[in-house]
């Protein structure tokens, strides 16, 4: 059930245990995709999961800014800090496990919210509020992971599949004159560089030129497939959260 | 520009110095209207103040959990802390001014979010990060704003013009029936209830049964040109937000 | 009983379960009236109700400072954070709820802590430490709650009454000439304005020279038995915190 | 100047540049002195000292709830965290020091507080707020200090002489019986206890009947003189608060 | 220079503008490695880098506990919440920077501490206080970072040249036996669990039994070169903290 | 049993219920003295004690970084906030309490966590976590705690006795020829000083040419003899924590 257009007449009928709540950002995403990508591509990617699962399970509107300081020189970017979008995303999982709905999937599109979600379920699971655990799409795609980048041709290819209206197509040459090859400025395995401005012109890393709508559907149907997997999983789990 | 559709260079290019903000809350509305009811009507509202405006202004993805657990035995509901609340607005505002776009009217679609923000954009305001105004649609229709209610014939209405497919039409007499009269429970111009469930049964207020929606459609009209009206103001008030 | 002047066998004997707390603020009020108004008109309001209640009650020193940032440009005004001043007011129930006496009403003086208190008697009740309402005396008086104002009619008329060596009746004339009408700036049902010194060039609004003894007699009367009211359906209250 | 009485604009015209805040505590002092027994004193002599200093001084409202955790088995005693009082002073005075009121002491009659109280001195005085310096009245009576207990001859002494409607005389000769020899209970110069029930059964530290109004006038005398010796001290220093 | 044995003076006079701060835990390492692991290894490179290198170099003490509450099923494990650490090594790099010490390397030897430092170090350096950069040593060693495990073969050969008398080698075998092959329990790319005793019968992953002091020794040597590479581009790196 | 040297088995095997936790801070210790003074030196008491202590105990690494932004002006000295020291120690201690370990002492070594010790303990203690003792070793060695002073001769001496490398002994005489005979600048009992350079030129207060290793044996004796019978008496006492 889509929470957004639910009643809660409806939520109460259909005894839910399981939530996915998809996790974004509004930051850049070079001069080809727009600012919502990874909002788009979550909500993409958690739909067609829920579409196709066959078990009660809510689907809450996305969480729609993150943690994204690191694209602050381009603008319209958005952010909170890590503590405040911890506390945002915690706090609205407890609202949910408050009505029983307490094994939680957080289906993230963005590479700067991993490391608070996984802080986050760590600690809703360990004080028995709801086994709740993240899923970053494009890091359950197998060996296409590897190209994910920035506005790449990972992202741009599921964008021209689920929100084709949304790439400029006419400025995937420009993009990938100016894209980084590499996230990051590296030294001794370690990454000198906080921002994307520190080693991206425009913002992108990867080459979206290479992406194609074909190559997109394969992706979706590879992170829809997987996250249907984890939420099997989530729900056959035995845990007692407080143990 | 819908922030989430645009890329940072058109950012860039049109140079707003204006954001609108939405500002909701997933909570019950009865058993005829959705739990995401504050968010779409927030959008609209927002929405068509911004193609109307002839300004650069930015309008941002709506922020959909709110200051909400007065509705917290109603399943489906979600909500945070006021002070997780402030903070995500506060600090996605801060975002926005990080690029000089440092006037901000937030525009909110649930009477639990009032007080929060205006604490919010006084901080902004007074600490000169941007020049920050709360704006309440139902508050901004005049008489009307009597009648507001929750689920009541305010907000059916506005869902019947703005989305009609939202409404449960079948089931608007149950929810007049079971609704209250008025918001709380009053002994000395002191309202002694903190919980919707503790005065409506089905958590509605007002009677519903009665929205139509022409008389939507003239809400809608009526907060939008409120709303132009007031970023217009704003837009041209002088005010150095740091005095 | 008097808090303050009690000793804890006192207290021990008297079993209270019922707590009156004024929360006033230190803050400007205009050439004419003291910068402790908010405090000296709620302890007379919280006294005179504990004299005439017959049930045993506690009535807790005054909080003296509160969320009055709002009068900042005008000298001798004291403030704190909202976050603060919740923090102070919330644990100092928490305080008396620990020697059970769990149903406590705010009685407050100043608009500024409006919300704030509602929040904080929220936050108390919720998690079951003590039934806690907030009272706001010149709400509570009926019609004549608007004319309210600042340092206006009514509050400057308490006082006449209550500390009548508190008033300089020799400024009331140019107290009013430099008078706002209302408070704020409005458009579109909006307040454009945080702060008082932007509407109001003494920090007065309404007209204290229309204020008189004989009237701050009828308020004290009309707020005390308000109040009294209040008690008694607070203590007679039907109430699980933890519900 | 008594802040609470007088109006901005006396503020104003007098150009002071030092406060004295009051600071005490709501908290059992045994059976025969009040629960606000550190609040009283520490306005006695807050209140002498200012009367006495040729400077304009502003004397702020009492910060009448401190640390006093310690008492929480004594019913009446109200507390709150340190961390919430600390707050509420440090805050309280950064209000002051807006107003140019920037060199400030807490006089102070809590014992619980004077660990709190130092820590907020040093962080507005380092980070150049203002100039801030508690000074414990108790603490600055010589060689009486050492007779200071809880409820004690030094502070059951000064009641009488400032408030002596305040003391149970009556209840003097049991108040010693039951009461300690000296605060904690003590191995390797460490105190094992935290709260004074531990050691004490009516809490009281202290023999109050040896007591006199006559000691209190001298004591009231003592702490007066230091507090002004103080007060010159700091406005003479030289001292920019940010250095 | 280490800055436990350095004195104040020796300070001033090195003029130092770089630092290393060894980070660990205390927690489990099986049953043949000491709690103290993931300190000792964090030291011994830390030292053997800045024995070697010809830069003045200010070598702190180590943080000892860190965040390893993954591990609290083990006895005598310790940790601290991720907000804490953040903070105390913020405000620790925070204090050196006061001092002009403002490029500061944190050498880490706990997994568990990665996110939180790389957020440490976004946060000081974006905000000007300091450029600071974790460094883990073990994601620094090449090929052999995959075998890194816990308790594993990685650390067991670190602690044999390092610390020999602290591995209980007679305890290998039995190590061995009970560890997991690999760090939790995946499905769809996703960690199902957050606390090691979920996949690890004695706390160990990997297999400690092929351990060699020979290999602890090229280990060592990998670690130092990786650092003091790292250290020269810090030292050498264009960069104004505050831009 | 030496915790950073242990095994999660051997923990387990010994069934501990008492902790020692050595805190320290690392500042400035005038020109002869090493910036490690305080964790060296409660490091030394706590080892002794433990090493003739006939129970079960751990002693945890020590926490070496405190409250000592007084010594801010000093090259080398580094602080943590108050607020983030007793943190980091209360959640060290929480953890202990986890595995049962549930008594625990706090052997610091400096005066600039006095305070901050006792509220944790005091947290720890009332919220039943753990039984919690700050010990401060230089407040146990009867009259000789009067010389105290900061790098005088009492922490010489130890010094002299347990770490004689670390003294520098040439610059004795220098070291006392600069030094503050007393800690602060007095008014009225109270200190008008918050930092150590406002009174002492070189950091120290008392005259450490006058330390001998023979008295540092003696200091040693002395606060091994009180640290033992303070552990003594923590695991007799007869305590509930929550009670």
């Amino acid at each position: 059930m889509d929470l957004r257009a639910g009643t809660w007449t409806e939520v109460r009928e259909s005894e839910p245990e399981l939530a996915v709540v998809p996790v974004g950002s509004t930051e850049q995403h070079g001069p080809h995709a727009p600012l919502g990508t990874d909002v788009i591509t979550a909500e993409a990617v958690a739909d067609a999961a829920c579409d196709r699962l066959e078990r009660p399970v809510v689907r809450t509107p996305a969480i729609p800014i993150g943690v994204a300081e690191e694209h602050r020189e381009f603008p319209g970017t958005m952010w909170v800090s890590p503590e405040t979008f911890r506390a945002y995303v915690r706090e609205s999982v407890a609202s949910l496990a408050h009505h029983g709905i307490d094994r939680v999937v957080l289906v993230n599109g963005h590479g700067g919210n991993v490391g608070a979600l996984r802080e986050v379920g760590a600690r809703l699971t360990r004080d028995g509020t709801a086994y709740t655990v993240p899923f970053t799409w494009f890091d359950a795609i197998g060996d296409e992971a590897a190209e994910m980048g920035h506005g790449g041709p990972v992202e741009t290819a599921l964008l021209q599949w689920v929100a084709p209206e949304q790439v400029r197509e006419e400025r995937l040459e420009d993009a990938a004159a100016e894209a980084a090859a590499t996230w990051g400025e590296w030294v001794s395995h370690t990454n000198l560089a906080y921002d994307s401005h520190e080693f991206s012109a425009n913002g992108v890393v990867g080459d979206p030129s290479t992406a194609s709508a074909d190559r997109g559907e394969e992706l979706l149907a590879a992170a829809t497939d997987a996250l249907i997997e984890l939420l099997e999983a989530i729900a056959e789990r035995e845990c007692s959260p407080e143990a």
